[in-house]
């Protein structure tokens, strides 16, 4: 038996080391919730939650009166049936971030006695994971200068955010692709194109040859419709995120033929519901991405354990911890740009 | 690392208590492959195929000679890398009973290592599960005088094999629900009825007021539309089997709307295969059995586990190895009728 004996919630805040710009607003900072679970046995397992308001509609003030009926429901019980507690912690459906950090730090507690990383309880599926790193939305000289930067510090799979001039974001591709030739690029207009606009940047960027692996999230979270329309009518991958939060969204997407990519983040859904739509997707022939929200290297942690674990995605978006201050690197994984190498 | 060393297949053959008949034909014994996986460190797992030439066209001649390609492919590489393997062993989909006994012999070796039962490895979702015992076809007197008998064994499940006469099987039906009151019922025609067949069949018990938990596979496998047009019509559930082989049959019966219950048997599919299927009907809201073949107590354990792991499945039609003789009891189960308990 490995009994859990508290689960203690605890707030930290963490600045950005430079201002996080992407269509729908910037980040100056982000408020993260820590869960630490203790077992009878004495061995301890963490979490993180990043609450996304935009995305979610999670707040983290909402989070914190839950500690009380968390442990409530879950002292008591047996680390070893993992399962059964996530089921359990399916209930706080409307609240995946903490959904998450519970999960996971179920898990962390069992890896510490059976002496099994997470990603191998979860099936060892790769020894490494590579992740790129983000362009924030800006003129096209800020985002050509970040991206050589990117590119020179040894990512090769750059994430450009879009969204905010479609015509600026046409030139700075072009301007980014003839600067960082080899490089690989995600691009996120995070809900802010209209179908027909992402039509054209499609169009434009294939007119004059420059490649990308995928576009994310072209056009607005409820517009299915949209996005299936954008996903028939382009010559690159069309990826859903904002648009597909938990695994009835996944499913519901496959159905209608909607994305090339889901972007699963586990702040969105939970390792329970990340779970399914690997499965989903697999099944279905849609290709994976994985990304975060303002995770430290505590919350990075769970998505390069669950990602490496499952060894299934194609691309990995976990950069948040590199764009944060923090004091202390709370991650069980090492880092060799551009790879993370769980432990 | 707990590197595999080598892979060993053995052929088992045990003979059924007494004949067991089902719609197509008539078993009196069964071929099953025993598989041994050793790593390095000296730790043991074992596995069982029961190949199904009418279900799946495996024949156990053809599993024989596959011992040195299997040898070939896994030796030397990592059990705590599970899902590595399990994609390696994928590629052998033409041979999914062998799929499943490798998949699991590789579990049972890190089960044994890391000491954890292969039911928590998957995540423990239940202590106990209850299983089913099932009546053969056969006449009206000698399927009821089967029934009784199961219900006095203290089986609360009866599963009920029908397909030979439809008007047969309604009477039958009748009188073993009299004689065994309180029990549950899950009917398995094996794809012997046409979907009106099927129809009359629903509606004479709806009239006569029996009360069925399910009706399994009425149609021909290839008949996903006959299946929709069943469940549609039908009062009661309808569970795919035959129709329902492997994860790809699940999503188009799912997209189909063509079933009310998937019974997942690991012999149709693999234990990768079966994770997906847990995790799409889940999401779907399509309700789970588990079925088997002739497996004895060795690949019995296999669906236990499985099952008890994953903890969602309704029904669990786990009695072959109750049905056949054997010499030495080989899982990591305990039976208190009609309980399983792994361990």
């Amino acid at each position: 038996m490995s009994k859990i004996k508290k689960i203690s919630f605890k707030v930290n805040s963490y600045e950005y080391i430079k201002p996080f710009r992407i269509a729908p607003g910037t980040s100056l900072s982000t408020n993260n919730l820590e869960v630490i679970l203790e077992t009878e046995e004495g061995y301890v397992g963490f979490g993180e939650a990043t609450p996304s308001f935009r995305v979610t509609g999670e707040r983290i003030e909402a989070l914190i009166p839950l500690e009380s009926p968390i442990n409530e429901l879950l002292k008591g019980k047996d680390t070893k049936n993992f399962r059964r507690l996530f089921e359990l912690i399916d209930k706080f459906f409307a609240f995946p971030s903490l959904k998450t950090a519970l999960q996971y730090a179920i898990l962390d507690a069992l890896s510490e006695e059976i002496k099994l990383p997470v990603y191998q309880i979860l099936g060892g599926g790769k020894e490494e994971i590579e992740t790129d790193k983000t362009v924030s939305v800006g003129s096209i000289e800020e985002r050509v200068k970040e991206a050589e930067e990117i590119f020179k510090e040894g990512f090769r799979v750059i994430k450009i955010k879009v969204g905010l001039n479609l015509y600026e974001d046409i030139e700075a591709m072009e301007e980014i692709a003839k600067r960082t030739k080899g490089a690989t690029y995600i691009v996120d207009a995070n809900t802010a194109y209209t179908p027909k606009q992402a039509l054209i940047f499609t169009k434009e960027l294939y007119k004059r040859g420059i490649d990308i692996a995928l576009l994310e999230q072209p056009v607005s979270a409820h517009d299915l419709e949209g996005l299936k329309y954008v996903r028939f009518n382009s010559a690159f991958p069309i990826a859903g995120d904002e648009s597909i939060k938990n695994r009835y969204d996944a499913l519901r997407a496959i159905k209608m033929e909607a994305v090339d990519y889901i972007n699963i983040k586990l702040m969105k859904c939970g390792i329970s519901d990340a779970l399914s739509m690997v499965e989903l997707a697999n099944t279905a022939n849609i290709k994976l991405m994985i990304g975060c929200m303002g995770e430290s290297s505590l919350g990075i942690n769970q998505s390069i354990h669950f990602s490496a674990g499952l060894g299934v995605f194609e691309f990995h978006d976990l950069d948040s911890a590199l764009m944060i201050k923090e004091d202390k690197f709370r991650g069980k994984y090492r880092i060799k740009i551009p790879y993370y190498i769980p432990n």
